[in-house]
């Protein structure tokens, strides 16, 4: 089966947005054993993006188009497959009523009369509703081909995507075996150590084809073999060579990981953040559920609230400087002290880009973990942007805690 | 002049990469004034990047093409273009003796024969030489139209496309003037409402394209012309159109024009989260300045940390409940006292996906901002998945400060 996806949007070919659904798609339909053969970008021009899914239609069984669903003058994309297919636009009462719900839903009296073409449907289409937004997706059978219509937010596109559309070209592809794609998410090594560890392992089993994927604070490794015996036989393999630097597979968080270890653990957390300016607490309560094991967090960001909301002494401050081992394990211990938490992490460090000195540089970081027993804390010099810094920081916080709950289990 | 963009490799089509360089050269042409009509990812198979390549030809004044330049059994570019263009493959001895000095000074014996690929130019082509790099761009003039083949790697094709492409389509281009494009950041108004405000305001400027772009809890409007005196006169009216809901320009995020706000007027702020969990306090210490102006956040996620932490009432959480107007101004108060800072923001709500009631469902939140002159309150009820209802709170959050100051200074 060839599928091809187009991208509408001017803002891509403008360059001021990243094209995330390309990633997001390939990845889903690599998933059931499809890929794409090719993927077009097209302006909000309706002249341009006719011949894009004209020429599409032509090459290929199925075709997908993100974006261009919205009430704007700009959305033209249900406009121009109607004419495209020769079929009749109709209002779909069931989408009308479902947006006309979510303005009232979201208290907004007057809901403009352009929102109505989102209601719209070619005639024989599939509405594939959308629970995040007012604009639903679309699947057209025509001539044989499938034409799929997607909303071009992410967090309306995905979730239409993955309970429409995959098991639509599932369906159509038949039952031949899909590949088995396996991804195991790596903290704590550079992408090169970690090959380094793998590839030697896998070397002789055939069959499996191996990759690298570094990105912030993370690596994954990806092994995706068409016999389930091979890949099972990589998996033990991968684990083997990288043991508990794996945090999860697929596409776990580190912090659902922790959120869900604390859950097992029956255990509570508090955070005591300078540098990270409530990076991790964000992190943590990210993760449903995360109530029932977070308590709460201290963003102590001046030197006064590190005295004041958190006890921090005067004079370790004033002896060791607010970037030192010393206030990240009193930031931590007094967190966890006052919360009664049985963990506190603190972080404390020269996010940059401003604010280091020759001794201690941008990007310096002390890490504090508490508990009950026993209090570490670690040193780490990171150095990145702004906001991979922090990202960077809260990756060795989280993990400090996962360890330590991995140690508890064992 | 047509151009467009054809991205090579099969890792794009797989999900595994983003596509980069077509932000990097959409951007950078838009800074000379000219724009791609199309893209299009293909992967690394022969037949069907040939086809590519042809069509795009058959449309366009220029196509540029990147990626498969490398000495892998994979990198066909070149290949493929002198088929299409019937021209012969000649080694160019200044390459060569490039590629084997790069060797040398990298300290490699035993250069592959496989890199010599890389010295092999199409008849009649310019060769951009690779200051970083083994494969050098290639310009090629045929029929009136310009082809550029460029290395993948960004470090390589960045410095190309700079010295040698920009110039070159500048000269084709001729000396018209740069287009203006102008973006202005809206929050406050769903997209459908700002269309409404904005197009019948431009109905009558010609020479401007406008376009809209929703993103999580704002809008973005953006105006292209190739007059300066029509985007100026777009400019004013849009302003007029959406008053004090724009709050930027280009890439300006929210959290960075408080920031700046709060510096010039010489302002503190410290948060009170529960529902958000910190990500208000993060945004803010995202902005490199921060410190100048934040203080520090609690985040009292369980309510004995609201009693404890902000000393927010046992009674108050008892007969209103932890969600509601009483104690989002009891945090934000008690915050704001207990800093002595000028600012305090506050948010209680119910995130979801678990923990709604009938009168209190998913969704709502209490989002407060207290002065030294007076304390507001807000209910909202926002309906999105975890991390966006996060946002979203943290948005309004944001935006009543920025309100208020721009009412301190009016």
């Amino acid at each position: 089966m060839r599928i091809e996806l187009i991208n509408t949007g001017s803002e891509l070919l403008l360059g001021f947005t990243v094209n995330a659904h390309l990633n997001y798609i390939a990845r889903k339909l690599g998933e059931i054993g499809l890929r794409l053969e090719r993927q077009v970008t097209v302006g909000d021009a309706r002249a341009e993006l006719h011949s894009c899914i004209a020429e599409a239609l032509a090459r290929c069984d199925a075709v997908i188009v993100t974006g261009g669903l919205g009430p704007t003058a700009d959305d033209m994309t249900r406009d121009v497959v109607a004419e495209l297919l020769g079929r009749k636009l109709v209002r779909d009462e069931t989408v009308a009523a479902a947006i006309a719900e979510r303005f009232k839903r979201r208290g907004i009296v007057g809901m403009p009369e352009s929102v109505n073409v989102q209601s719209l449907v070619p005639v024989g289409a599939r509405v594939l509703s959308n629970r995040k937004g007012t604009a639903p997706g679309l699947a057209i059978e025509h001539n044989d081909k499938l034409v799929v219509l997607l909303p071009g937010p992410p967090r309306e596109l995905k979730p239409i995507f993955e309970e429409f559309v995959l098991p639509m070209l599932r369906q159509r592809h038949g039952v031949s075996a899909p590949f088995d794609c396996r991804t195991f998410k790596v903290v704590g090594l550079p992408e090169s150590i970690v090959e380094e560890k793998v590839a030697p392992a896998l070397a002789d089993i055939r069959d499996v084809e191996l990759g690298y994927c570094a990105r912030p604070g993370e690596v994954e490794v990806r092994v995706i073999s068409n016999l389930k015996s091979s890949a099972d036989e990589a998996e033990k393999r991968i684990r083997g060579a990288l043991g508990d630097h794996i945090f999860g597979t697929g596409e776990e968080r580190l912090e659902e990981v922790v959120v869900r270890e604390l859950i097992a653990a029956r255990k509570t957390i508090v955070t005591a953040e300078s540098c990270t300016g409530g990076m991790i607490a964000n992190r943590i309560t990210n993760v449903s559920g995360s109530s029932e094991v977070f308590l709460n967090g201290w963003v102590t960001y001046s030197n006064e609230s590190k005295m004041n909301q958190l006890g921090v002494r005067a004079e370790s401050l004033k002896q060791f400087g607010a970037v030192s081992e010393e206030v990240a394990r009193e930031m931590a211990e007094s967190a966890r002290t006052r919360s009664g938490a049985d963990f506190a992490i603190s972080a404390t460090g020269i996010a940059g880009p401003t604010g280091g000195t020759p001794e201690k540089p941008v990007g310096l970081v002390f890490i504090g973990m508490a508990t009950l027993q026993r209090t570490v804390v670690q040193r780490h010099t990171l150095v990145f942007d702004r906001e991979t810094f922090k990202f960077f920081v809260s990756q060795h916080a989280l993990d400090m805690v996962r360890r330590e709950l991995l140690g508890g289990r064992g």
